[in-house]
């Protein structure tokens, strides 16, 4: 516990520090892709990830493909492991995500993708490790060691290196507008006294959803992950056009549904499922900002972060009140978020 | 409920008609690329869905990938409808999959693709519907019409109209070996009254996981939806990888998992994770056939089919156990499957 609630609030500090470091980076990869000028624009983008750096990617593959439009696929990685499938990579840009850079299946598909033609690019928190071995390019996250096994400075991390990566394929993104993220993480964090205190209604909650849209649907993810692991939740993650097509159907009276409300493209997408949940008379807790604060009169509760958070910078902060909220959930049920059952912080799969 | 069962029961039947409809299909389409040289292998395959025509869509994504090497993304139409980016899709082929053919957002996806360079295939079961009128190739899903909301008869026919199109794209798949899936479709119904009488101990089920790899982890997702929406139970979805990487931690004695467990390139990895909740003392289910029948061994209880069955013909005929499961349970729950509550059979969502 003591090392989770740490981790979460040296986020500000942590997200500076990489978008520096990822701000050189992108600076060379940049260059090296105009040094070769048919490589200037890859074909196609592929993340490969598991686990919370998966959900980082999930954030990667709506925003290059808005920001870029770059078509981007989220690699599954037992084509190249146990299929042993031969995928035409040419072209494309490859790459892979792991906080500890240990992952063997991130690395082998960077491996045959090199093979096959591929850039390939790491992202990962720890320097020297296999996957920045193996990657042309790598984007260190800035992190320092992260102690408890619930991973939360090092997926905002990747998300942060998302941006830049996102910035060196020419998404017309002002470097500038990076630079307010650790300050809105830094709102973000006040809402801590309020969610520890809210936490306490969910100390018998045995299942939930969390829904997402968009650039905050591996938000959705995310928090749905925190929950099971730390808090032993059985909680279930959608976009929210999926929810409609058929997991709509569980809601009972007071289901509990947690969901990402920023403003912008999602806003009315968000909205119109807040209507309908509470039709349902379902539990509905939003996570938002000022910019779109009215959404808390459709909700049973909800978080406002501080700050006017433009959808494009939103998924950072929004993530940190989850991150308090699985912390705070699992002191309430008495539980150690720094080392869940069944858990170890290097997951080895193939 | 009598639709549902009955539509389950048809299924021999729909997917022998559907594939021929969809071997006429796929000569078509296989004429026309090889008509323009440029296009005889598309860089990209993009599928595009909701809902169980989704799930069909996973498994698409790993039979293309696995069978022609193409690269395969799955669209977040989202990025086309809400955020309207502007993605290449020069020499990409784009599939839309709607079981009514009626999803404005996919139709949307086609739309654009269309205008941004790509070819475009439909695979829905509605001649003449919204979908038809916009792909530039159809492939039908011969099914007749679907009377429950819960999808089956058209998510199998899907399956049967996705091998016809990786067949187009140039998998190195005799025709012959599809021919041999109505036959075990009907081996696997045989399992109906065993399913009956096994479904009465879940009554009282509140979640469970579902668990597949591969090919069949689109069925791992349609699984869960069919549980999410004829019987209320909170299932979530996993890959076998996934859930090591947090999602385990949920697991307590009893919780219930249910995997798809069959031999080839899988096995393995299936196995494992069954070793492992067999440590914690989980209650597991799996399905399989006589080729993997020895996995038995590993879990509470096994449905196993009775039949030999290849792991690349697997996907089709592992669905039908967890469709009667859903149907049964659904019945102890004295639920009505053809009509959910909060459901309709066409979604429309943006």
């Amino acid at each position: 516990m003591a090392h989770m609630l740490a981790e979460i609030r040296q986020q500000p500090q942590v997200l500076a520090r990489t978008l520096d470091s990822a701000l050189r980076s992108a600076s060379r990869l940049r260059a090296l892709l105009e040094r070769d000028r048919a490589r200037l624009r890859p074909r196609l983008v592929v993340l490969a990830a598991r686990g919370s750096s998966d959900n980082a990617a999930q954030f990667g593959r709506y925003l290059i493909e808005v920001a870029t439009g770059i078509p981007v696929s989220l690699a599954a990685p037992s084509v190249e492991t146990l299929y042993r499938a031969r995928v035409d990579y040419r072209n494309a840009l490859v790459v892979g995500i792991s906080q500890s850079g240990e992952s063997p299946d991130i690395r082998r598909v960077l491996e045959r993708a090199q093979r096959a033609g591929a850039m390939t690019v790491g992202i990962t928190n720890v320097a020297g490790s296999p996957l920045t071995r193996v990657a042309d390019h790598v984007f260190l996250v800035r992190a320092g060691r992260e102690k408890s096994v619930a991973a939360t400075k090092t997926y905002t991390g990747q998300l942060m290196a998302l941006y830049l990566l996102a910035h060196a394929l020419g998404a017309r993104i002002p470097v500038d507008r990076f630079r307010t993220i650790p300050a809105l993480a830094e709102a973000a964090l006040t809402l801590d006294p309020q969610v520890a205190a809210f936490a306490a209604r969910y100390t018998y909650m045995r299942h939930a959803v969390v829904i997402g849209r968009g650039l905050n649907y591996g938000n959705a993810q995310e928090f749905a992950l925190k929950l099971m692991e730390t808090s032993y939740v059985v909680a279930e993650r959608f976009s929210s056009a999926d929810f409609l097509h058929g997991p709509i159907a569980m809601v009972e009276p007071r289901f509990p549904a947690f969901l990402f409300a920023p403003g912008g493209p999602v806003r009315g997408s968000i909205r119109s499922i807040l209507s309908r949940l509470r039709t349902l008379d379902a539990e509905t807790v939003t996570i938002t900002d000022e910019s779109n604060a009215g959404v808390a009169r459709l909700a049973t509760k909800s978080l406002v972060i501080p700050a006017d958070i433009p959808e494009l910078l939103s998924p950072i902060p929004y993530i940190v009140p989850s991150q308090l909220f699985a912390a705070h959930l699992a002191r309430e049920k008495n539980l150690d978020p720094d080392r869940p059952r069944s858990l170890t912080k290097v997951t080895r799969t193939l």
